[in-house]
């Protein structure tokens, strides 16, 4: 095995210290944007190419126009509202693009394979379960198993933030040293609401939890929201 | 569990004979044809299309740009020439596409589950087994746990031919009956071959061992070869 790794890299915190984590080992990064025909890709995305040029990182980008086509979900442009509220209430989970996480992981499995990188990771955190079942222990773990038994045992999915809640990764986020650079992850280039405009909007389920999570480290959150 | 199954349709004869299977016992069938920027694929649609068009079923397209970007094989536009010689021989692995089951599995698990429909399946078959880690059984066994857990339950994958040989899949095929249909499967409708070209060159690893399959059980490839 070595120190390679292919993640996810969507624009939001979770990602982002992820990478930042892995840097802060030595490992070699190799982020990926996928557009799924998400409301709020056009943003998402320029915020993960900030981030990953303040790391100097090759972004690269997958587009995954189907799943607009054969998908439904608010979440999607093709798709009705986004509900405001509390992530964990019954309305978030109109926000669920089915699969979305199992076909990132595959994609990411064979890019890995294709660039001989060990692993692959997720940043599936314990605040997910709850509405994603594709986000969840057991499937992290039925999902290795795939990729292993796919890929000839030379890929292997990790999800090292898989029991920690936002607080808990923005702790760990806060505490990063990566050779020449400041301590601490640059959450000013992330990004974490739902709705389709270039100011977060503080109201969606998904800049609730975020929210609360710098609250709850008592840190102010360097983004700047509407109103 | 209802009986709508989502698969592949390659336009070959495993996926085309699965199909048939599927619709003969009273399944809805909804197949999907994967546009992966290989060599062959122009011919490998029309041909997916003809089968579809045969027995009414609307054929979903969906296309894969990413793979022909990010993955190195020689079954791709991007790479390098398609050996000749017998499927099991060493210089086959050069077509394998890295995770290419483990990706076409994810994204019909996503529409599976868009769609509410109980089953995904797979025509992978004994003689993929050697070459392509992601068509083992181990792997199949995993990815269905995967799917399940990812899904809510919701989805199951399937392989029905998975222990069988290219003989055993044709001799299934020969015997299907399907109301309002001739018996057995349309297999002129079907396309083997891996290279760029409208006649098939009887000549490739994939070609010869359909060739191998129709003589071991006695019939006619009804499709024209080259030469």
């Amino acid at each position: 095995m070595n120190k390679k790794v292919v993640m996810g890299l969507s624009g939001g915190m979770d990602s982002a210290t992820m990478a930042a984590y892995f840097l802060s080992k030595g490992y070699e990064v190799f982020p990926v944007s996928f557009d799924y025909g998400s409301k709020h890709n056009q943003y998402e995305r320029k915020t993960a190419e900030q981030f990953a040029n303040y790391y100097n990182l090759k972004l690269q980008k997958v587009e995954l126009p189907f799943i607009g086509q054969l998908f439904k979900s608010n979440l999607l442009k093709t798709g009705g509202e986004i509900p405001e509220g509390h992530y964990e209430s019954e309305n978030m989970s109109q926000t669920v693009v089915p699969g979305r996480n199992i076909i990132f992981i595959s994609i990411m499995a064979g890019y890995a394979w294709s660039i001989g990188a060990s692993y692959i990771a997720v940043g599936v955190h314990a605040g997910d379960h709850a509405i994603y079942a594709d986000c969840r222990e057991e499937f992290i773990a039925s999902m290795n198993a795939s990729i292993l038994n796919g890929t000839e045992d030379k890929v292997r999915l990790i999800a090292p933030f898989q029991n920690l809640d936002k607080a808990g990764i923005l702790e760990i986020g806060h505490s990063l040293f990566i050779d020449g650079y400041d301590v601490g992850v640059p959450y000013q280039f992330t990004r974490t609401c739902y709705k389709d405009q270039e100011l977060s909007c503080g109201k969606c389920g998904s800049c609730q939890e975020r929210l609360e999570g710098f609250q709850k480290i008592g840190r102010q959150d360097p983004i700047q929201y509407e109103e």
